[in-house]
């Protein structure tokens, strides 16, 4: 394949473009906002409407592009191009946006999951540019995952592969929103970090954030920590213990080349990534840690649009 | 492939060997005394009697077989086919077994991990036949594992991929002897069943195994709790449930359609299965939960020998 390809971000509140060489590079870029409240066809069009004009700012007729990838949050149904359910685009229930795409734009047009969609671009382009295998972990509200192997993306028997904050590390740790125990996202996501520095608060732990227990957010938990503030400092650390434990069980499992984590949270830098390789170090065999990368992702604005249009080449 | 292949299942004790058709058939079999304390030239030799031998009993040319697949305890160097290390093997260190075979029968040759070829074989023929993707756990001393996905071995980046019984389930549960904490392996292998039992002993609970504390075995323990000894059934039990947290970070990590058990541990049957898939079923979000076969390995005896041949096939 040597036309280049469209890559869609779609996101809850943005829709990202962008026109990607057939190695990857982004020629060229297009946005507009989702507007999810008006519903899924409007959406469609939408995106069908910035992609006919992302090719004509590039200057490009429809028939020099191989086609449109499609990167959207929630469980799809890869053979039938269908959004079944999306948490951040409410209302979407069995959306077929694949050939809604199709038919707006007369190009053809794959879907994948978005957190999927990036770890391929960063397996491909990104930290794991030259390795075969990746697996990526986005850090926010939940803790995302896509798992790429053999330089694609493992989907799994019913398309859901890569729940990876559900994981659970601790038998009897705190419920999670799925209604399991102790998942790593229940310890680890931005959520789970915001609770356990209100229970720090709580317990009568000093802090500069103790009148703060109802607005905290990670950033702020972070921001607190580098003014110097130990618990949250604390919190910030054991944060970075519980992903050392997930990334372990991580290369027990699947002896990955690669583990990169993404998202807001990884602003906090090494005091994230240092207690995150000391708990991943000592609770690691040797063999599978050797040789592992682990690391933050390389393409955090990019990700999206680039790893949509790779699973356009690959289809 | 349309001829057979030599499928060679190397352990401490035994040498098995079967002489698999195409379609996984166990055509002729043989066996023979390992003999290990011989050294690994030794070994090699008595393997390439026992391949000459079971064609001899076939009436079969070498050039009638395609070649000999060998699944060894271990790490194995893939590329190289060396045993680098056994704990089984005393005295096995990066041992050319591959060459050594390849020499001793002018048969081309693979070499793989045991647990890894077990786990094919129930992939191709076994538990998982007409799927593409299982796990299989090795429940014995430790916990072993092999990963299929799209019908073949993943083996990770250096190769030892599938080391399930030591991903952590307890951020601070026992020690394992890899140095970890709370691994599976330490909760659920039969030497964690046995741990727990003592443990149960030593807090007074009432069981007739009270003055068993120093020779427990996992078997004596099932046995136990079958002729009614409660504190034994619920170590029993214990010893599923661990499984079943286990069974359920798989399913959302790898979202795999058919998960197995093999090893002696699966005698226990249904008081192992039962709280395995509650467990497992409580925790595990429907998507990834839905459509997954979660059974007893179907190819206890034969699953070494046909899935060594099948590495061959595949190679």
């Amino acid at each position: 394949m040597n036309k280049p390809v469209v890559g869609v971000d779609l996101g809850g509140t943005n829709i990202k473009l962008g026109l990607i060489s057939p190695d990857g590079e982004v020629l060229e870029r297009n946005s507009t906002e989702t507007r999810a409240e008006r519903g899924p066809e409007a959406v469609a069009g939408r995106i069908c409407d910035a992609v006919l004009g992302l090719l004509a700012r590039a200057g490009l007729d429809r028939r020099a592009v191989a086609g449109v990838g499609i990167g959207s949050p929630g469980t799809i149904d890869l053979q039938a191009g269908v959004v079944t359910f999306s948490p951040n685009l409410p209302g979407w229930h069995d959306v077929p946006l694949r050939r809604l795409v199709e038919e707006g734009t007369e190009l053809g047009c794959v879907l994948d999951n978005d957190a999927n969609a990036a770890a391929l671009a960063e397996s491909w382009v990104g930290a794991g540019r030259g390795k075969s295998s990746l697996i990526l972990l986005t850090l926010g509200t939940g803790i995302g995952g896509g798992i790429v192997l053999d330089g694609r993306i493992w989907h799994g028997g019913n398309g859901v592969a890569g729940e990876i904050g559900h994981m659970s590390i601790d038998p009897d740790g705190p419920e999670c929103g799925c209604g399991n125990r102790g998942c790593l996202e229940a310890f680890a996501s931005a959520t789970g970090m915001v609770r356990r520095m209100k229970e720090a608060i709580e317990k009568g732990e000093k802090t500069s954030l103790a009148d703060q227990a109802e607005t905290l957010t990670a950033r702020r938990i972070h921001e607190a920590a580098e003014a110097g503030d130990q618990a949250a400092r604390r919190t910030v650390q054991m944060t970075g213990r519980y992903l050392g434990i997930g990334v372990s069980n991580l290369m027990h499992i699947l002896n990955p080349e690669v583990i990169a984590f993404s998202g807001g949270m990884t602003g906090a830098g090494r005091m994230l990534m240092d207690p995150l390789l000391e708990e991943a170090d000592w609770r690691t065999m040797e063999a599978p840690r050797r040789d592992v990368k682990i690391c933050f992702a390389e393409l955090p604005e990019d990700a999206g649009i680039i790893g949509a249009a790779r699973c356009l080449m690959l289809a």
